[in-house]
């Protein structure tokens, strides 16, 4: 009782010093242009508490007319202090520390330069740590809607909370949780929306059965990778069990402790078990790549933005111009080894088996049976060497010009140049080869 | 106002116009026979205001009993002259006019021959419009399950509105809109759902978030394609330009209008990249026919419905008895080019970039791989044939022998042939061969 | 009316003599270890009418702690009996009497041994029955909550009802059942939840439109197989006659019953027209397993646990050390095939044909041209063996090293052998050939 007093205590003095001048210069016009978003805002927790449009847009008309200035999650963090830096500590925020995410738009909170997200300090060079390093190849369309619609949660609130109400029960809803945690690469909302879990709370919302934030955000906490002991590394055994006890304390208050941890260390193992085969998977492609069997080769590759001429295969793995054998494994790691994992974890079976273990069993054939396929054709061309050695200068000669047009013609399908550009560049590779 | 109160008085000439018999033929039967059906009609505004069973299904008692008399869009459309009118320029009735959809089973409202639909006039000689020769090889009932249950939305009104009733509440739900569009082909309602707006719309209804009807018919017009660019030839600019702005002013009421129109603008974009993606698939798909390493080859498929002993790859192109590129290619553009496409439009993270970009990258590696393994093979096929020519004859006798057989044997399995019939075919080809 | 109060009547006779001693052992500590379930007992009709927890758990305390009472239908079936009855005769409990399902963990009812639902009776020999035989290469954990989770309706009643609640609402959810008929496999919620069935239940729940038990457990009967004439041999025609007649009775209750039943018929001629396609592709599967073309060949696999060192491509086949042709076919008749038939039967478009018929065609046109492949590779193969017979007793050393090599490999990154025990196997092989 006295904490949940302190606690409101201190939310009310942040409130005042947080108050701006509540005559606001936007209004006059937005009321007119924008009525939707006055409206909610009028509504809002804000509003009463004059909170208005300069204190989280600042004064700079010009600045918020050109979309220069923008509400990142630090602005919202010197009111929320602890839902702030709950969020900082927590993986929603990880690409601002640690280079992960992909942060090419990144929009820096306190006017730094962006560049130390993929550079390193100083250098040109990118930063071996920014695993985005795998969606570097994307247009910019495609990083704005594809990637940092959802990546942006890294710092900014909206991507959770509405943008001009208070009214929190959007954000708490699972299925705002599921407009990014869904689908291929990890179908935690569709896999707890078919669990028993999913369906007591259909059946009678938060008081029938658990939902992303009971688990996930116990306490209002924003920190949500709480009690998330998967991707701890086994050396830092003690945080482990720590954030283990602290997810059983939560299953606890519906389930007994014991039949709790025996689920969630069928999912470590059905984790480790999944792992496995992906590891398997993973040395059957270094296999390739080593025997040179991989098509396109890295001579046929674009160059890798980070390790140039090579075939990447680890972390920084790319999903475009790679092999048949490559795009196998690519979907063993990314799909179906998360949909046996986090399916476990959120007690689906149909996510554990049949869209994780099942095709990552059969996945792992088709990569095999891929292999010898390749090896046998390679076989068959090098006791066909022996025999008869190919006139390679000719045969290669040939081989290069069309590869070189094929990749002209790419070019072009794709916009990176344009039909004159094309013609220009065709004449010119067909005069070079004397054709 | 004014237009309101005119709407009104139109509405009710229209329905007085539009009374028939009150005292009808059927109900005394249909009371006892089919009761569910008549209580429906008669809490419906069409009983309250005489619209009675012969209004509709008209007095001819044995083609009603015999299922040959068919309630279609122009005879709702006689009453509902608005929204038949709109429906008819959109493109959920394009079958009517353009050759689109498959129109087999087409019934004509007006008494006319269906033929036309498929047939050049005058003629048996299929036309080359009919796109819908996609679909031709499917047997009768896959056409009325799998195809008519969607598609008969040309023609007929209870595709979406319940039969014998009047409420439209039915019809509004998105849900309704999802029984077509959703899955693999395009999966409107899934992206919806899971989009922000979806997410309102799950927590307020209307009020909340908007829902299909809200961007698509807007006013309640039948015209669903308003509002949508794409599919609109770039030579039509005015067009698009003009569609564009209908959706912006849609967009508008919630949105500003420039945030709305970069966010479709970026969807325009990802449609071409998408789109280029695809065509690098055509073209390679092209080489192979062209460099005859499909296989099946021609002569090996059944002849194509439009095109005969050919491989077709454009849009009439078959998805049987095709080879594993072609069904690389099929998926491509049938499936992660239409998720990558509408999941921008729709604002749908998850869809653009992981049910749809990043498919179309692995799909199109797939592709390439494929290319090279059967170009490699075909290398060493002719080093060998330089080498020691094959006895082509005896071989091509042989294996010719083996894909007659093969052939009797599939025509079993599928039920073409009876068993009888079979063992007669096998019986002849081997006397035929002297065996 | 009559009927309904002998119902009553009979149930209370029943529940009468079902009671136990109220005054319970277990209530003293469990209202403090755990308060959850004791209060959802307090709450429920179980409570109320005196069973305690000993009536169900029975009084032996240790084997309670120690988890080894477990609370059967059997159990549950001494009061329940008629919803015992009627599940034990229906395919949800088929496990018990056929051997299908998997029964390795299986906890019989009676104290019986569970020995006999996988080995023929007093041998360890494994029974060709046991369809489940196809599961047998799980590991535990994804034994339990892969399948068992769902596997378990066999013999537990709570795998849909609560534990410890009354209130059969639950149950009655369409979503209950969703959470093992969803997925891959077979679809059913999908399916229903995207028909126009499911539209008009999620418009106005049971009073609009029908949920699985609507039409899968008329008034209440837990013989879920009743209706369905699929699955029951054309040879049994009595049968399956009298299983259709039931299901049109309750399709009567909303549609003609003509109109219900060529929906019906429909759906029977996809499911055989899906199985022809299935069985095509199951015959070239089998051709080239005769033609040695399956890698890895038989020799190469890990010994089938009913079949030992066979390719085994029947009902027994399993998903894992498979070649990519088994996995297509594996794919067709455990995917494809599923979502075309009960697509059809539950009157959803988009499951019968782009999530059916459409990847089955395209996946047999795949399976085609891998066989193309792997024929013309063998074709290669032989002439050039003709030409120049390669050395094969130095090859296969060679290649049976390498085989051995990543066997022992792929057992370590499995977890099979520790880290230890692979170097000693390592050494062992290297010292055995010489090395």
């Amino acid at each position: 009782m006295r904490r949940a007093f302190c606690f409101v205590f201190a939310m009310a003095s942040l409130l005042v010093s947080c108050q701006a001048s509540a005559k606001d210069i936007c209004l006059d016009c937005h009321k007119e242009k924008t009525p939707g978003i006055v409206s909610y805002w009028s509504e809002s927790r804000h509003s009463s508490e004059k909170i208005s449009c300069v204190s989280c847009h600042g004064g700079d008309v010009d600045a918020n007319h050109n979309r220069t200035a923008t509400v990142t999650a630090s602005k919202c963090g010197e009111c929320h202090k602890k839902a702030f830096i709950d969020h900082s500590v927590s993986r929603h925020s990880i690409g601002l520390k640690s280079g992960r995410g992909c942060t090419r738009n990144f929009e820096t909170s306190s006017g730094q330069t962006g560049c130390i997200f993929c550079h390193e300090e100083g250098s040109s060079k990118p930063r071996v740590k920014t695993e985005c390093a795998m969606f570097l190849a994307q247009t910019p369309e495609m990083q704005k809607q594809g990637c940092d619609a959802c990546h942006r949660v890294e710092n900014r609130c909206d991507t959770c909370h509405t943008r001009h109400g208070t009214d929190i029960s959007f954000a708490r809803q699972p299925q705002t949780c599921g407009t990014c945690h869904m689908g291929p690469d990890h179908a935690q909302l569709e896999m707890w929306e078919t669990s028993t879990h999913g369906v007591l709370y259909r059946q009678g919302k938060e008081k029938s059965g658990p939902s992303c934030v009971t688990c996930h955000m116990k306490a209002g906490s924003h920190n949500v990778s709480r009690g998330i002991a998967t991707g701890i590394p086994e050396s830092a055994e003690l945080l482990r069990k720590q954030e283990r006890a602290f997810m059983l304390d939560i299953c606890s208050s519906c389930h007994t402790r014991s039949m709790a941890s025996r689920s969630l260390e069928d999912a470590d193992m059905i984790g480790k078990q999944s792992s496995a085969i992906v590891s398997e998977a993973f040395s059957l492609v270094e296999e390739l790549k080593n025997e040179k069997l991989l098509y396109p080769s890295a001579e046929e590759r674009p160059i890798h933005p980070l390790f140039g001429r090579n075939i990447v295969t680890g972390p920084h793995m790319l999903y475009e111009n790679i092999s048949a054998a490559e795009s196998i494994y690519f979907r063993m790691k990314q799909f179906h080894y998360m949909n046996a994992v986090k399916g476990a974890f959120h007690q689906n079976p149909d996510y554990t088996h049949w869209y994780g273990n099942a095709p990552l069993k059969l996945s792992l054939s088709e990569l095999k049976s891929e292999a010898a396929l390749l090896r046998s054709v390679d076989v068959l061309k090098k006791r066909l060497d022996n025999i008869a050695p190919s006139d390679r200068s000719d045969d290669s000669a040939s081989s290069d010009l069309k590869k070189m047009l094929r990749d002209i013609i790419d070019r072009r399908l794709r916009g990176d140049i344009s039909e004159k550009e094309f013609q220009e560049q065709k004449d010119r590779l067909m005069k070079e080869k004397g054709l």
